[in-house]
């Protein structure tokens, strides 16, 4: 075993260990080398990892004040959801098989004005972080309208959580008067909730078409003085770009390039249309993208060039994107579907294979969030995200290869318990921390209220029963 | 309601029913109009549907020697996985991401010929069905070696299958003398066992390229002789068609054409690289297709032109493939990649809408392997296959349309209860009919002897490990 794998060399006196996992039957630790450890275990204190080795070498080194031994169990880093509107769980499959503009303007915005309020965000939100912790994703990046509300709903659900304040050059739901950001975004990181390190607060452009340069620019000034992530839309569609190419006569990237936006600290969701010089810059820069296959897959935006940005050394993590457009939030199903599509579409079988797949939900997606030195992978000096996945079930039967199951067979009901900051949240499939039962029926009555132009989905409800 | 949604339009007497199920949150029928009946019910007698409606009106028409009421349920048919090979549930994940031809060369072929025998097609197919049911799919059709196992497994998992014995001009498994084919199958048909109308024997010629003319002409006049389903794969890849068209000079549809083999009781799996004269011969002649969305993915094969294929008017099902190309065996996970994959190539998001996706998986899915008339929707007269899925989950929640819902948010996993011709083979999730620890540790003792070129899979588990 490396020398980094404990902290501690020295055994004796045997330290104390707050929880000790042991007889895992595959401790996938998604490290540097993508090792997977056969009966492997973990040793967590403080909310920290403290050792990492086969359950011989950690029982020799620590005494867990609680142990737990998982033998049928696969133990995974939390996943990570880089790109996402939690509240927007409200909005599940509101108006699907729409064309984008007619989705947009006659059933999500009307549906949007009917209903975002601190108190939907706050539910849908709640909602959202449990669905995602059931499903083993242990952190979320988020960018909506009172975020704060977004913020305590994390807090509450056990989540790990980015929150990006929404911003744009618009009149939006919690700022009708768009000559307001800046306060708005002060005072969103002024009353930021403290005490907890795991919510970090954003500001979330919404793209290059909402939001003017100047608007940009000062966001992206406020994000470098408090060392927060500046996270935005970018190239999600063709007609967005065509769109931006009349207005600055350049593509998009390299109008941020211009604007001085593209650093270790911008997060750029989508990157559908990037051409090669693009891509190039992205990675010159340093800039991370959020891929969102299942949302640019069901609303027709295209395929974004994955292996290309890989190849050019861009970092990439996987997002969900909202509810609306997905409509869950499951990266066990990105991670398939990214495998998958860019497979067929490279008509290469060998283009992401599932071990970079699953480097682009863990740790590839804490780093393009700015948690890569937290969160991503289980070694030592990482905080206790993990994930444990109950092996013994017909459609994981039989396994030669663990990280071919996380992509291809895995499914977030698999997830069994979740930790994070090595707090159990999630036990046997039931949440730990939030009554998940009040969630869904706060969310059902909101969306009791939800309206559409001329009530387009009362009308498709109608035509379904008899 | 229409005359034709319950048996008797008398009440009086009120009829018995075996099986009653009320308070239905939704009851998705996928009849001809695709309707969804709120608060829905049905009535169950001998194993066929007597009655659909909603619960004051089959509570009106029906007495239950057995009720349920199933409010917070979501009660559709079952699914229908139109093209599967069962047995090699003992391969998955077995040489993920490579080339197919070394993937098929230096993985599948010596696995195959390390492993296939009766008892490996035996406990492969019993687990296969297991996992199938499980996910809410009553009925498969499968193509494989010693097939009369496969009828075993899928009789003794309560599922409904139609079993195709495969046939190819090489030595197979079951047929080291391949000039000994004919012997084979008809000893097949006269074996097939009786006494249980689940299951339904066919054939199963591999290709084109692997069957002469001769051998595809015998086992087509074979099953038109004896009335059941003649399959094969066609047009899988290129590079296959590409070999053929020097073969033959022609494009494999129209030698199937001139083979006179095309017809109703022809199924074709894949049909990725069909041209357009080819889809409108198949829509001339009737021939159904099976639609292998996530294998044709991961094997970069090639997209299908399934939206083409339905202007076309051509007969359309889902299909899982084998679990070694896939790696799991899920109709709600093939529906949802089918709707975003088909919507993001045509650049057309109202492409493959959540209704034509349903029917694909249930109506015309039953219809393309020949049972049409016997399964595929909830409407009197059809066989009672139908599963229950829990709408009270995070993920879930809200529902605007059970029909969305089904396709873009409903996992396999959502699967409570299934019953078969009336009998009730899941409940709670939990196998009725066969032991699946049994069936998971026959596989896993199996596996333990699958044997690769220079052992492949070996070296990478090890390259896995410390």
């Amino acid at each position: 075993m490396p020398a980094s794998s404990v902290r501690d060399q020295h055994p004796r006196p045997m330290p104390f260990a707050d929880l000790v996992l042991t007889h895992i039957s595959w401790l996938v630790t998604c490290d540097g080398q993508m090792r997977c450890i056969p009966s492997g275990a973990v040793a967590v204190d403080g909310g920290a990892i403290v050792g990492v080795g086969t359950t011989e070498q950690i029982l020799s080194l620590f005494r867990g004040r609680e142990t737990l031994a998982l033998p049928g169990f696969m133990v995974l880093p939390g996943l990570v959801n880089t790109h996402t509107h939690a509240a927007m769980s409200c909005f599940r499959g509101l108006g699907d098989d729409l064309p984008l503009d007619r989705w947009l303007h006659e059933i999500i915005f009307p549906a949007e004005a009917s209903l975002v309020r601190e108190e939907m965000v706050y539910w849908g939100s709640l909602l959202a972080s449990v669905e995602m912790l059931k499903n083993g994703i242990t952190t979320f990046c988020d960018g909506y309208f009172f975020e704060e509300a977004a913020a305590r709903a994390a807090l509450d659900a056990g989540s790990r959580a980015v929150l990006g304040q929404g911003i744009l050059d618009f009149p939006s739901p919690d700022r009708p008067d768009p000559r307001t950001g800046r306060q708005r975004a002060e005072a969103f990181l002024k009353a930021f909730p403290d005490g907890s390190d795991r919510l970090y607060p954003s500001l979330f452009c919404h793209s290059l078409y909402t939001c003017a340069p100047e608007t940009l620019q000062w966001v992206k000034a406020l994000c470098r003085e408090n060392d927060i992530l500046f996270q935005m839309h970018l190239s999600e569609t063709a007609g967005e770009v065509g769109q931006l190419l009349g207005t600055y006569r350049e593509r998009p990237v390299f109008t941020l390039e211009r604007l001085a936006l593209l650093d270790e600290g911008t997060l750029l969701a989508h990157c559908v249309w990037v051409n090669p010089e693009e891509t190039a810059l992205l990675a010159a820069n340093g800039a991370g993208v959020s891929h969102n296959v299942e949302s640019n897959m069901k609303l027709a935006s295209g395929v974004a060039p994955i292996s290309r940005m890989h190849e050019s050394g861009v970092r990439v993590g996987l997002g969900t994107d909202g509810c609306a457009s997905n409509n869950d939030l499951d990266i066990f199903s990105e991670m398939d579907k990214a495998a998958k599509l860019h497979k067929v579409m490279e008509k290469d079988p060998q283009t992401c294979p599932a071990p970079r797949i699953l480097q682009m939900a863990t740790r590839d997606g804490a780093s393009v969030i700015g948690l890569g030195n937290r969160i991503g992978s289980l070694e030592v000096g990482m905080r206790a995200d993990f994930v444990a996945i109950d092996l013994d079930q017909p459609h994981l039967t039989p396994l030669y290869d663990p990280i071919s199951h996380i992509v291809y067979a895995v499914k977030g009901s698999d997830v069994r318990h979740v930790w994070v900051d090595g707090r159990n949240v999630v036990w046997n499939g039931e949440m730990q921390t939030v009554d998940e039962k009040r969630a869904m029926a706060e969310v059902r009555r909101l969306a009791a209220h939800v309206r559409t132009q001329g009530d387009l989905h009362m009308s498709r409800m109608k035509s379904l029963s008899l």
